[in-house]
């Protein structure tokens, strides 16, 4: 059953590819209101693909972009149920003339390392990715004329920009578009050719924190010792934030936070990420976080408080012998699963409130978008089966990874609907998602669509209820 | 002797205030290129003014703007010699807009506290002031032909602008300015109508403080906990600069600086100098500086460590997941008299090297202009009996203040010609010096003239040798 599926993907991979370069064709930007039309135009032209290998389909208007839907075998409550989560816009293009060709004009090449690939924008992030699942559902379709599960396919518009669309998107649908697991395709295989399963991601808070106080700026003659500096009260602040090992000593912070078990340690030390290589690239020689953890410790399964910018007083030439009346930074939080970002945020503003010196005030701002981190059960038939179909795909293990960023929308499918997403993807480290020249190798692309298959096939057995 | 030259300087009031007006019509505003003329017109009338009573002119070129001299009596070396130090350059001007009439248009008017002044740039800052003493020198020559003193008259054009300028000079002109004893009228009396005596001023050395970390901003979610943040960096180090109890950390820092005597202290305390009035202006309740020192001690006898300015990435709108690659502080310190400036920017470089964690490196550059702390010998006759001439003119005792800031030429003055200056002004705190509808008290003006006088007449009796 599943053979004659992996055929015809060999067989008709021309065929593919067109699809694939169609597709790639809109400049679907979401966040640049001179291509709203390209957004909706994009999503005109996945409803009509969709539709064409029998999804039934509809489009949604959200509070950005138009979301996509395609469905299949929706009365068939006999079989599990499969949400797949993609979006069809993509980052700008500037810096333009940094691109070999232009990059709504899709074109084979080869990548630096002598690979064939496709490049444009958006050949990897996300359009290349997500037809590697869409073109492994119209094969298996034609082949087999059904699926071994209830499809709905969720396309969006908005993941490049504000996540807060999508977001109201999917609390205003709620149980409509509940599924028994997400499929998500926007991440890396590890290290260039072992396959990989993303089983957690950080969530995030952003807080900035302002410190007044004088009145205006004052002369460091004048007033110099005796009034408050809001620079220095605010260094304090930052440098009470963590203790010698790194550790973030906000009260109740690590609530929640479960130790890595022995088992997650070993996978993860068998995977060889080396602080030397992975930071060597950007001028780091050494894991420089909390005492104790490992790089991918320290990455994928401890929360982190960071200053992303901070300022106040004088930036000029020269110098300038001035007290500021005023001192900003801009901070966020990485969280891990069971850690409470209302409960932080809270417990943050307490603390620093029950710091501050005399002679100054406080406030903070905030900016929306909070994200829980997740963690997804290792033990799940859909991660065991999944990481069995892969590493037949590939060759080798599957690495069942962490990863140290934020992806909201997973959080939003757990608090709106209850649902675990395995996120599987087939980027590698060099695609340049977000930059000039942005592709994504032919070899990801075929064997991404094989690796669906072959899931598709680990349900059709049965071994996936 | 003095009665006659002071019944004088009553009876020619109008004169002189003819002449301070004449000299507050120029806009000598040495910063700006396009004043420089009047800046040299202005040292052309100040020579012609000084010719006029007697004094012997010459006019010299710095590295800015034109320095005038006028001597007295350079061949009676058996007089002590005085050394006579002014500017006659001004701040400029802007925001127009807010001055009630043109700035270089001077009117006599009422203060909102219904005392005569006249408005103009410059009237206090320091034409008005620095010309209470040429009045009253003239007057004193006009009425008994000679002095009982030496005096050097040396009045600049760039104390508003670079401070190097003059610095060069001095340095350059050595012995040929060495005199016994500098007098300066650039300072404020005390609380309305005490006269005071300035026998203190900190110095001051500025350092700019830059730490690199990461080679590029990073994405904090794929970096953020292993990779070394260099605002974190930053604020922890600006935070160790001082300790619990506001006292600087850096080794060797309080070398050579001396114990406040009691004396001092109770001379101080009787001036009733209140943190809730003085900071209190500024929207600060409690001098808040080193725990121990009052607010007089914390500003005029302890030095500091002030952060002016810093910054590191993100500062736009909303949030930004980076970690910068860079962070940037701008400090300066107030010195004290005993202080080595060169020693202790050393010990401060060597102090944050030694703090520096992994991952990251520092980097310093200053920005000249160094200047040492100056504290007045207050047993010298000088500061003996000026406090008496001031005490006999205004009704009071003379207070004898401290100043927390720099006057890097009476540095220059201690380290190129050894002297030691006196600095005795008449300016009250709503002179709005530097700010818009600048004014000087025509009272001001007046009892400045008799003070001076009244010190001549020391000098004259022989009090002071």
């Amino acid at each position: 059953m599943l053979n004659q599926v992996l055929n015809k993907i060999d067989n008709v991979q021309e065929e593919s590819i067109t699809v694939w370069c169609d597709f790639l064709k809109f400049p679907g930007i979401g966040t640049d209101p001179t291509h709203h039309a390209d957004c909706r135009a994009t999503a005109n032209w996945l409803e009509a693909y969709m539709n064409g290998f029998g999804l039934v389909t509809s489009q949604h208007e959200t509070t950005g972009q138009p979301a996509v839907i395609g469905r299949w075998g929706q009365e068939q409550s006999h079989l599990p149920h499969v949400l797949f989560y993609g979006h069809y816009d993509v980052q700008p293009v500037d810096p333009l003339n940094l691109w070999h060709a232009p990059p709504f004009e899709p074109r084979l090449g080869k990548t630096e390392r002598g690979r064939p690939a496709i490049f444009a924008r958006g050949a990897s992030d996300d359009k290349g990715q997500l037809l590697t699942f869409l073109e492994a559902i119209r094969i298996w379709l034609s082949v087999h004329g059904s699926l071994p599960f209830r499809l709905t396919v969720l396309i969006e518009g908005d993941e490049e920009g504000d996540s807060e669309h999508i977001a109201r998107f999917l609390e205003k649908q709620g149980k409509a578009l509940k599924a028994d697991i997400v499929l998500i395709c926007d991440t890396e295989i590890w290290d260039d050719d072992v396959p990989a399963i993303t089983t957690s991601l950080r969530g995030c808070i952003a807080e900035d924190v302002i410190i007044t106080g004088p009145r205006i700026d004052l002369h460091s003659g004048y007033y110099g010792g005796p009034a408050t500096n809001p620079i220095k009260v605010l260094s304090t602040l930052i440098a009470k934030l963590h203790d010698q090992n790194g550790r973030i000593t906000i009260p109740h912070f690590y609530d929640g936070v479960k130790p890595i078990s022995k088992v997650k340690a070993a996978q993860w030390a068998s995977l060889k990420f080396k602080a030397k290589d992975y930071l060597g690239e950007v001028g780091q020689t050494t894991a420089s976080g909390e005492k104790g953890f490992t790089l991918a410790e320290q990455l994928w399964s401890r929360p982190t408080c960071e200053v992303n910018g901070m300022w106040g007083g004088y930036q000029g030439v020269g110098a300038k012998t001035v007290l500021p009346a005023e001192a900003t930074a801009k901070i966020t939080f990485r969280l891990v699963e069971g850690q409470n970002p209302k409960k932080i945020r809270a417990n943050f503003r307490k603390y620093l409130k029950s710091m501050l010196p005399e002679n100054c005030k406080i406030k903070f701002a905030t900016h929306g978008g909070d994200s829980t981190g997740i963690a997804v059960d290792e033990k799940s038939p859909w991660v065991k089966h999944a990481s069995a179909a892969l590493a037949e795909e590939w060759g080798k293990p599957t690495a069942l990874v962490g990863s140290g960023v934020s992806i909201p929308v997973v959080a939003n499918f757990k608090d709106f609907q209850n649902m675990e997403s395995l996120l599987i993807g087939f980027s590698r480290f060099d695609d340049a998602a977000h930059s000039p020249n942005e592709k994504y190798d032919v070899e990801c692309f075929h064997k991404g669509m094989r690796s669906w298959a072959r899931l598709i096939g680990k349900v059709a057995e049965g071994k996936i209820k």
